[in-house]
């Protein structure tokens, strides 16, 4: 019911979605005498969803502890609830970031040994799979060393089952690639993360820089949410910003209008390898359960590519996969002696 | 003689320069054993420059700290000094940004009342003008509220005098455009940064996100040295990526190729307002004497970009406008009663 664009959008990805992945079910959250009429027109939807009558909505101005006290009988709640029962796999939402995070907080519960959970999302890039993993990107302002070290675990393990890479490199968001260089906690998240590797089946590559974020130096990019956050929509406002540049080169003149036309194919091609859309879905990691938060503005192909991800996670067991690894590389840290950092896996390499 | 091309790119920027300033004349600073011939053989550049010989080469590997300490005898210092001693009205450097910055607080010194100098730099964008202004880009990793509010009105000062606009647009870079959200130091920003709007002759339009910084929303962003290089990179990287990915599509196949040829104008005019050549110089801002930093990797036309903009802010008489105006937004905040803020210009609202 949440997201820009109402319910309308969520119904049409809906419809997308079912044609697109036969074996997928729906239980769809919200108004009943509202949603009802939109489904029942769509018969693609037809015996492939059932709805969940909850009267209230959570606006996109709500406060997100707000919504965690008194979230109740609202459709994002009831989404939630319903991958809490079991009943759902996977939750996908278009709903506002912050009370979707803190609703999935006091429900799903983080896993053990889970500090902060993380929003990862897909990112466009050179690699082989066309695309990299960054996280966090706006689940907390703030992450300190051990938050970062999780963040890595986290981002291969997602790495792992949404890009299939088998050992997933990773690297760490930095102003400059040498040692030295950056904020306290990066260089003893630098440590931390570089102890793991083994525990968490993934490559350390070291410090990045912000150029790397689209690059092929690595697959996984670990930073805290704020900086994550501002670079995310940096490059999305950046891509927006050549598109248009793009678009008004091409209305210039005769000439380059016809090139437009002898050019359209391979133009369409681009414009779908850089369209936000495709890359719809940030997932919500360190939870005891699965949520794909979908861009508040998405349209029905940005709301089915949500749910399309949201199933191949679903279907990967992606979910189980992730909390067995971040047991192990937990147990690796406990058996270990401790030192003064505490952290886990940490002596691993000694 | 630092930066990744060496002194080759040097002194074709400053013959693409000394034709395209008619006014300009330039001290060279370097081995002169070595920039003689090269400069010996530029007919444009007969007359118009001097070699001031400085034996030794700060690298691009070089730690600040050690260049502070030990750095006289450099070509860097050699040319930071002609500007402290008034031979030089602005530097241009495109070498090591962390020793240029170290060595341009200790010989030029910071002015009155500013804690951490910042690099700003030009950012392509919607507005008229063609881009903003962001700072900071990467003198410091961190700034606290006040270095934020200090930022405002360097940034401001820059835009009046490098865009040409009357009452430049302050936004203060955030996750999210409500008041209630992001880290807290960015909540007291926000005030003095709201405080200190007449006596900085700018508009302040608060929060603003990554998506805003190539946006028309604000002509300044304002953010702490680590986020803002984070995003700089980002956004230069994502263009380099779509600019690759346009170029594969148009050599993708026959038609596209024609279309191409067709689009020849279009596209080099495209190419050319998305050309990070064409904006490269990051000014230091916060001392005595004014600074641009060139891209290391800059070529003849990167290096005359940066000495472009370098005589633009020479000419206005930049350094002398800056300095007043911080001076009399600190006055306003010391002739108004103290709170415990203690920051400049809070009061003036009240």
């Amino acid at each position: 019911m949440g997201g820009d664009r109402g319910p309308a959008a969520v119904v049409a990805g809906l419809a997308e979605s079912a044609t697109a992945i036969p074996g997928a079910y729906f239980i769809v959250h919200g108004d009943e005498a509202h949603l009802g009429p939109m489904i029942a027109k769509r018969k693609d939807l037809t015996g492939r969803c059932e709805i969940r009558h909850a009267p209230r909505v959570v606006t996109m101005n709500d406060k997100p502890s707000q919504v965690m006290r008194h979230g109740e009988g609202t459709s994002m709640w009831s989404c939630i609830e319903s991958v809490r029962a079991g009943e759902a796999t996977v939750a996908v939402s278009c709903g506002n970031t912050g009370a979707l995070m803190a609703v999935s907080m006091i429900r799903l519960r983080k896993l053990p040994g889970v500090n902060r959970p993380a929003i990862a999302c897909m990112w466009p890039s050179r690699n082989p799979g066309g695309f990299n993993v960054m996280l966090d990107v706006g689940a907390d302002i703030k992450a300190d060393a051990e938050d970062l070290a999780q963040y890595a675990l986290m981002g291969a393990s997602y790495a792992r089952n949404g890009l299939s890479l088998e050992r997933p490199r990773v690297g760490l968001l930095n102003v400059g690639t040498e040692e030295h260089k950056g904020r306290a906690e990066l260089k003893v998240a630098q440590d931390l993360i570089s102890a793991n590797a083994a525990a968490g089946a993934y490559e350390f590559v070291g410090f990045i820089e912000g150029g790397d974020i689209p690059g092929r130096r690595c697959d996984v990019i670990v930073t805290d949410g704020f900086t994550g956050n501002v670079a995310l929509k940096t490059g999305e406002g950046t891509a927006k910003l050549i598109s248009d540049f793009l678009r008004e080169a091409f209305g210039a003149n005769i000439l380059s209008k016809m090139a437009a036309v002898l050019a359209l194919g391979s133009l369409k091609r681009l414009q779908k390898r850089i369209d936000p859309r495709r890359v719809n879905g940030g997932v919500f990691l360190g939870l005891n359960g699965t949520v794909v938060k979908s861009h508040g503005s998405a349209d029905g192909t940005g709301v089915a590519a949500a749910i399309a991800l949201a199933a191949r996670l679903a279907q990967s067991g992606f979910h189980e996969r992730l909390a067995a690894r971040l047991a192990s590389a937990g147990r690796a840290g406990q058996d270990a002696p401790q030192d003064e950092m505490a952290a886990p896996g940490r002596s691993e390499k000694r």
